[in-house]
């Protein structure tokens, strides 16, 4: 389930409010018995399940050396190889590959037998991994995880009094859960081959196992069939993978222990199918390419033997390409209109006494994961496929929650989590971080029945993304949700895992991701020629800000966007999490903790504000020049009002003041204006200015503390 | 000529102070002639040699497209696509290359006839470009004035209150010199493919046309020979280019309208060929790979006729490969020691009356010729292989300056300067500006000698420089040498330069040139984990310093740099000019003119000094963390200094002040200390400060002015 916004509105809210949405419980999980394991600064992302710290540190200069003893193969060399390049990338240290004998390498990798040629899931993920100031141990049952115990060695890897060193350390890891994906849709916006393997790599960092590709949809099939070959010639604009490239992919996938499942999204979101195809459809064509966003009426017709037959062959073709032994059928969102208005399909629930559309879709369901299994695949749905008369081999993703997992799992259908791990909807890092596939109603599953919940998958839709921003929609928030699906569930501090999010994004970077550097290429655009006090303004304006959350960006669209519409805007150029007013907000809340008297902390307060207050005035120039920055035009105003208002409020705390009733109206009536979104952007500083005061009015926590 | 640092501090020192080095002129071109022309808000670089701007603009809308009236082939196809897709980079829409009929796309391009097949020195490279508000054109003999026409067109557009548009204009335009060149040294560092391209697309967006190839040195041997295996076998440590590698960018530099001329340095800087072939040498092997920087020994032998025979089927291999006109056989910086210690070659010498090693060089510069000839080729050659016996098709490329090529001008033979242009030096793109091929000694000739001095390049030698720093030395100080290249001689004020030339910046990066973005990303390593504060407080430090400038870097070394010392310090990673010293320099200027009673700019000046003297402190967490960051603790420090020193000193000017000859002395004593070079680094802002310790000093320009 992607955009149904109505269903949305209707019902997910309501459970997103309940199960996910609470205030997060800053539990620090070195209170849970961690604190000895794992060191603060240790900066390891996801949290391995047990670590013992050491004494000393192994020194990395340029001649470092890795070796394999025991197994070895054509994945592992080339792993290490990947290895010390990122080893040299993260030192700037010259290192090559080098041949040497096993046991006197720096770091030494036994791996005891190679996993699956196709990998499968369940396989051993586990490892341990040995650092002493002599040198480094890997040692892992199988590929799998000689390949998480590299990412572990190089996120040990950093800068020291000394030379850049790895800290003496036993790290005993496995995952909790099997399944831990991401899910990128190419089908609304295209995205180049080369934008999925670095994100391939970024989860290879942060040890996800699962790409879980979304291939076709109302705005594009992507997928080249010789089969069919109308299906990607008339249905992609020209832009789709072909089978070689797929075949790369695949390749590279699993060169990084990750599994690549497709998704045919059946029978709905399948406009792009029936371009070149509308004999399937359910309602008369022709049909185009879907430039809107939304939920559309052309779907699959259930009652034409002929689309079992096509999608038999299909399947068929696309079973071979994609070696991977589970295949998503989509599933989702289908709204009945194209089977309402076709007699022929109404006569046919009618004729075999199918209850309505939904037992419409249960009968095509039936007969799709029979093609399915016939293919020797196990078939993968949204919420609504889930019906107990299907085999229980299929898999549940589920949008709408963990009590819909639950209710699966007690069915004895295994299942993945998504509700909550949406990355488009602009979720703090520490949002999807609480959300857990055990948690809600899963907590209260059997032994048996919590081992069918397979683990999640983050989902990456694409309307409001492209090329360009869509690695700065995925990372580094993407890292939360991977440590969620593979550190002990104790693991929950948000604190502290922003903290260590926070040095993972910069070597994300490393690997070829352009979620840091991107924005100041998007906004030197913006902004075109601009002197350094301008171009600075504009920074910081756009680091105070983020765009609308959830569904706010269609809601708060002066008209209805596009597949085409330029995603080359202000909204489009800054990060999801403005850490500029967290900073504050933190300032703040020291400040009002200790009464409104501490003065080095008002200080650091102040100068923040008079910078944002003054902001405005900088940017006017670029605002003349550029209709970008223009559209941003109001949002600058409000920063200098609630600034103003701020720097108010400090002035009534440190100096005394008048801040009664009326007073805090007025201010609170600024910060209320500018916390309505403008542009698309929410200013985020607003909450942090009104606690300011609140503290300080009549009656606040800090009133005339000095009088 | 690149490392001779004897003979540079004997001879060219001299050479460069009197006739690079002086006093920049900063004349303003408008002043001359250019006013009426070029609009100071067009961004255009190189400057055309004709502008007439026009009224109105064309709205760069998604529904662009460009065709083609007339010539047409492949070139020009990929041409459009590229031209295309970098619009689309340039301003966030969705555009794709899309058939249109000639005479109604927004941009029509006209060619008459295709250009040679192999690129030639001296095509027609020349083109009109006309915008209006109603559409555009670009009108040209050939494919490589198009190619011209289209760069020229996509500087053009910006962002405006409107939207993204291009102003109406017309562009009369062809180039000063027909040798536009880059010349890159593979041979000291191995520079990858990858980053071979985006500099030529660098150089094709300043309208650059020769990419020279530096491909063999004594540090490696970087072409794949099939008939020599063992010379990149043996010669490179595994880091070469292979022939498809070759062909491959032989075709992307002509698709760009750039020659490629490959250089094989003989007979010195040669110790690579001779790992594998020891007997070519003048000396006994076995021979190594070298690592230190430096003139070395190992030396052809000239004496053997084996010698010839194995060049003369190399080169004829090369000959093939190559397909320029050019073949560049390097020629400098022999030290003779080899041919002084073989008792064979000095008989040989003797025997045949040859004037020393000179004369024995010279032999075998004339073998060389004749062997380069044999194959089709005009032979290029540095400085030293300039004798009168030679043919006149020899082209002689200037380490030395403009007399040197004046002296071959009046001699016959063709020239192309390099001295003045070796971005290598770490100068100022300004200092860079002010060299002219015609300067000096070169204006004096006569119009026909003139025609023989081809145009110049740009050197980037490559000890101090590899793969992920190579851009920012590169970039974007070539565009300064581009456009002294490329547009008028009149054209030469700086201030106008930079102005252009930071704005082209940006569209660089849009290439996938990394001169600005790599910065962050060196830093970051170098930090290590940090907080927003602390990572601030080394990019301000970063933000003032530059590299120790020309030979400095091994002269203020600890130790002798080799091909393996890490290139990851605070020096490598901070660009080559500051603009926050260079911001400082000219508040500073604007506030002594004014008689130091700005105090606008007083205060401006302030704030900046402030933050400069606090931020030692900010950083001190760092330097406990890193050893990298604690290099500069020294730089740290004297920034400081210097901060309070000038704030000393405009304390004394607001405030009065005992700004006698005492305290003078004392200041001024805390900004020499301050100059001097510390961890390689240069503390720009110091001259500012010392300008204003002068003004406020009793006798100075601002003494007292309150009192």
């Amino acid at each position: 389930m992607r955009r149904a916004k109505v269903w949305l509105r209707g019902l997910s809210l309501m459970i997103l409010s309940a199960s996910l949405c609470g205030p997060l419980r800053a539990q620090d999980s070195r209170s849970l018995g961690l604190q000895t394991l794992v060191q603060p600064e240790l900066n390891l992302m996801p949290v391995p399940a047990n670590v013992r710290t050491g004494n000393g540190s192994l020194k990395i200069d340029a001649g470092f050396t890795v070796a394999f003893a025991g197994h070895s193969d054509a994945r592992l060399n080339g792993a290490a190889e990947r290895f010390v390049e990122r080893l040299s990338k993260q030192t700037g240290l010259l290192m090559a590959m080098r041949p040497v004998n096993g046991t006197k390498a720096t770091l030494v990798v036994h791996v005891d037998h190679d996993s699956k040629q196709v990998q499968e899931l369940g396989e051993d993920e586990s490892y341990v991994l040995e650092v002493s100031s002599n040198g480094g141990s890997v040692t892992a049952p199988n590929d799998l995880g000689a390949l998480h115990g590299l990412q572990t060695f190089l996120q040990l890897v950093s800068v020291s009094p000394d030379g850049f060193v790895a800290p003496a350390i036993t790290v005993k890891d496995t995952p909790r859960f099997p399944w831990r994906g991401l899910m990128i849709d190419a089908g609304r916006h295209f995205i180049p081959m080369e934008v999925l393997r670095r994100n391939i790599d970024g989860m290879e960092a942060v040890k996800m196992n699962v790409f879980h590709w979304h291939l076709s949809e109302n705005q594009g099939f992507r997928v080249e069939s010789r089969k069919f070959p109308k299906l990607h010639q008339m249905g992609s604009d020209g832009l789709y993978y072909t089978q070689d490239e797929i075949r790369g992919l695949i390749a590279y996938a699993r060169e990084r222990g990750i599994r690549v499942v497709p998704e045919f999204d059946l029978p709905g979101h399948s406009t792009a199918w029936f371009i070149g195809h509308p004999e399937l459809a359910s309602g008369p064509g022709p049909f185009t390419v879907e430039r809107r966003w939304g939920v559309f009426d052309p779907a699959f017709d259930p009652t034409n033997e002929k689309v079992y037959k096509f999608l038999d062959e299909f399947i068929g073709e696309m079973a071979k390409l994609f070696p991977d032994h589970f295949f998503h059928v989509g599933g989702d969102e289908v709204n009945g209109k194209q089977w309402d208005a076709n007699p022929k399909i109404q006569e046919f629930i009618r004729a075999h006494d199918l209850k309505g559309n939904a037992g419409l879709q249960l009968y095509f369901n039936k007969k799709l994961q029979g093609i399915v299994s016939k293919h020797g695949k196990s078939m993968v749905g949204w919420d609504e496929v889930l019906d107990p008369t299907l085999p229980k081999d299929i898999v549940i993703q589920s949008w709408r929650g963990q009590a819909s997992l639950a209710e699966a799992a007690k069915q004895g259908y295994r299942g993945i989590l998504s509700n909550g791990y949406y990355l488009d909807l602009g979720w703090s890092a520490a949002r999807h971080y609480a959300v857990d596939p055990m948690g809600g109603a899963a907590a209260n599953l059997t032994p048996e029945e919590k081992q069918r919940i397979l683990g999640g998958e983050a989902c990456m839709w694409s309307e409001y993304v492209n090329a360009e921003n869509i690695d700065s929609r995925i990372w580094p928030r993407n890292a939360a949700i991977a440590e969620r699906l593979w550190s002990p569930q104790e693991v929950r501090d948000p604190g502290w895992m922003y903290a260590r999010m926070h040095v993972l994004s910069t070597q994300l970077e490393w690997l070829g991701l352009t979620h840091e550097n991107y924005s100041t290429r998007m906004l030197r655009r913006i902004a075109g020629p601009a002197s350094s006090e301008e171009f600075h303004a504009l920074r910081t304006l756009a680091d105070v800000v983020e765009p609308v959350k959830d569904y706010g960006r269609e809601e708060t669209a002066s008209g209805p966007a596009t597949s085409e519409t330029p995603l080359n805007r202000v909204v489009d150029a800054i990060p999801l999490e403005s850490r500029a007013a967290q900073e504050l907000s933190e300032m703040v809340d020291k400040y009002v903790a200790a009464g409104c008297r501490d003065a080095a902390t008002g200080a650091q307060i102040r100068a923040q504000l008079i910078l944002w207050r003054d902001n405005d005035a900088k940017l006017q120039p670029l605002m003349q020049r550029s209709f970008l920055v223009k559209e941003v035009a109001g949002t600058s105003q409000d920063l200098a009002a609630i600034a103003s208002a701020e720097l108010a409020a400090l002035d009534a705390l440190e100096h005394g003041g008048n801040a009664d009733e009326a007073w805090k109206a007025q201010q609170t009536a600024v910060v209320q204006q500018a916390q309505k979104p403008k542009g698309q952007l929410l200013l985020m500083p607003a909450p942090a200015v009104q606690k300011l005061i609140d503290a300080a009015s009549t009656g606040g926590s800090c009133a005339a503390p000095k009088q």
